[in-house]
């Protein structure tokens, strides 16, 4: 799966689902993140964002979508386990297509636009 | 052309060409807001930005591309006339056109997201 960080080449992509309701790519890589590792702390360690930042931006999504993205065994805050929710695995899954289509869709101007800025620098 | 804020529904993208070098809504749409009023007073002002930030935004998008995108008649930091130049003109074209086909290549799951998001706050 691709992954854009701040600094990674490419398309890097957020969608807006309501007044202050988005899904982007930190959301999304803390996703598949829990889903690899099974942890909230871990997850969010791979990503430098402390345990509260990432319970923070779980709350966040399971309040956006009305219904728990992420399932935590041991409840709450704790630092059990967690998974994703069928919920949670079908907004990754959506939101990685979406990633995918749009990159491929606008493989041919980003060329223009790289080459733009390497003829210039010439 | 479609302008998608913070706020607005949809999808709302930020190329990434390189590191910390970054082509996003806030850059395009201020260049769309020189183009259509001749002034970056006026186009900063529009978006609730101060001439200090636009200009700010500028010099950094001038750098990046190593070319000026944008052409002031009084020169500098007067707030005098303002177009976008060749490249300028350019580099906004390719990133509306990119917006506009990754925009038409997610329809669908944008759809399939809605609707998740209905049902389950139904």
């Amino acid at each position: 799966m691709p992954h854009f960080g701040n600094v990674t080449e490419g398309l890097r992509f957020r969608i807006v689902l309501g007044r202050g309701v988005a899904l982007g790519p930190g959301k999304a890589d803390l996703l598949d993140g829990i889903e690899r590792t099974g942890s909230i702390a871990a997850a969010g360690r791979a990503m430098g964002m402390s345990y509260k930042r990432a319970w923070g931006l779980i709350e966040e999504m399971n309040e956006d979508f009305g219904a728990a993205l992420v399932h935590t065994t041991k409840g709450g805050k704790s630092y059990g386990g967690a998974a994703l929710t069928p919920t949670g695995k079908k907004i990754l899954t959506l939101y990685r297509r979406m990633e995918q289509k749009a990159g491929r869709a606008i493989a041919g101007e980003m060329r223009a636009l790289r080459k733009l800025r390497t003829d210039i620098s010439e």
